[in-house]
């Protein structure tokens, strides 16, 4: 995305995944997409965040502790080109002893706060590893990642419990979704709500698409009950229209208010990074 | 297993699995197997328990509901072939408006209630679908399955969790399947423990095969945390070996003194029905 004056110029999409890049590839694959752009606009700097600071990344950059806020993440920006082409950290918690970590989220946050003009919050950014984020005077206080998608697939796909959904998600039932996300809040434990999606299956209560948006509603469920959400709390949601949808839908259910924010979220906080880092 | 007068008298193994017996093979398939025993013995009657009595065996055995004990499922054997051979029903109980269900181990908990002179008890039967079967007068008043066996393969094997995991369970680390087990108990819901298995290998905290400890850990320790358990509770855990010393090591920690039954359960149960049946 190349951005001059808070407007987006140019968009462009890649579909070649980190690992499709070869040890010492990323110099090379980075100028195959954005040489161009760079030779055209010389004194605009490259703001990258994500994976390619990761392990299997460009260079990894070190992850930034938090509370952590746009000037703590453009003082800690890897450089790799110096004054020109730099990653964005990712960031990392310590709670009750064990860490955890992001990469790529801290910048949707930032956008998300910027586009809806908020410096306290509570986001959600839901996906394979969902995040959950505090946000205190304008700083990540606090988050915490739930393999909510990831189980999601496992179970969908390759447990028991796939022998009875449907190929896919296209099939929307709200009410058995409500049913998953309300059960998920009951005494028993997700290990053992789980097992009710086989057993509605064995008893025909449930069809194929229920079953799927209950298994759903479930785990996005258990991870809403995890969170300590105040009555009527209100929540960003960051991400696919899709994901963030269900968070809603869910949230809705529990009384929290929800604003959504999409793909938009990611290079708004690339822009108001790279305008921290030019004061 | 043939028996008579309460003793063991020869054992059979098949490796032969249920879904290799083409539809209606069944009556040939029993009788290649235990024909010999059944025309050396014609005064004796054959009980099944299991998965032979599921949809996809020999003949559906109807659930029989709960409370449930030895004259309850002996009233409902479901016979294939008249006062010869017969089917051990499974039980299904309603939580919640959640149907439930066991094939199998209903038989294992009457049998572990006898070898332990018990008809009170609350019992642990772990694997692929953990079941916990609280007893009362010497009959099954509720039971609750937990998917732990089958979700902890599942993130062993398949998830992002599995690269940093060892390719078997051979190394046993105490410590880290404790920390997980107490790491359980701590407010932040399963899928959030889960993904500290990612950033402990990444920060290089524990090797591979306290991790999968870990894992295990976590998992048992979960379904743990769903049991109602008094303080002090006995357990009688029924199964393998393997898997009933992690139950008794995370009981243990929790304060719960645990008996151990291994497959000597599934036999005895077999022959108090049949001490039942034929009162």
């Amino acid at each position: 995305m190349l951005a001059a004056n808070g407007r987006v110029l140019a968009e462009q999409v890649s579909t070649r995944g980190l690992l499709s890049i070869p040890a010492g590839g990323w110099p090379a694959a980075f100028d195959a997409e954005f040489g161009a752009w760079l030779a055209a606009h010389p004194g605009l700097p490259c703001l990258m965040a994500g994976m390619v600071g990761s392990r299997q990344g460009w260079v990894e950059a070190a992850y930034c502790a938090c509370p952590a806020g746009l000037t703590d993440l453009a003082a800690r920006l890897c450089w790799v080109q110096p004054e020109r082409i730099a990653i964005v950290p990712g960031l990392a918690i310590e709670d009750h002893g064990l860490p955890d970590v992001m990469r790529g989220e801290e910048t949707q946050v930032f956008g998300a706060l910027a586009l809806l003009g908020l410096s306290e919050a509570t986001l959600v950014l839901p996906g394979t590893h969902s995040k959950w984020v505090t946000v205190r005077g304008g700083r990540i206080t606090r988050f915490a990642t739930h393999m909510t998608g990831e189980v999601y697939a496992l179970l969908r796909q390759q447990s028991i419990l796939a022998r009875t959904l449907p190929a896919d998600d296209a099939t929307w039932v709200a009410e058995a979704f409500d049913r998953g996300v309300a059960q998920a809040q009951v005494p028993g434990g997700l290990l053992h709500h789980l097992f009710a999606v086989r057993t509605l299956a064995l008893f025909d209560r449930d069809d194929g698409p229920s079953l799927a948006c209950y298994l759903s509603g479930l785990l996005i469920g258990d991870e809403l009950r995890a969170q300590a959400l105040s009555a009527g709390q209100a929540v960003v949601a960051v991400g696919s229209p899709q994901l963030t949808a269900r968070y809603q839908h869910a949230l809705a259910q529990r009384g929290h208010p929800v604003r959504r924010v999409g793909a938009e979220a990611g290079w708004t906080g690339l822009l108001a990074l790279s305008a921290t880092v030019r004061g």
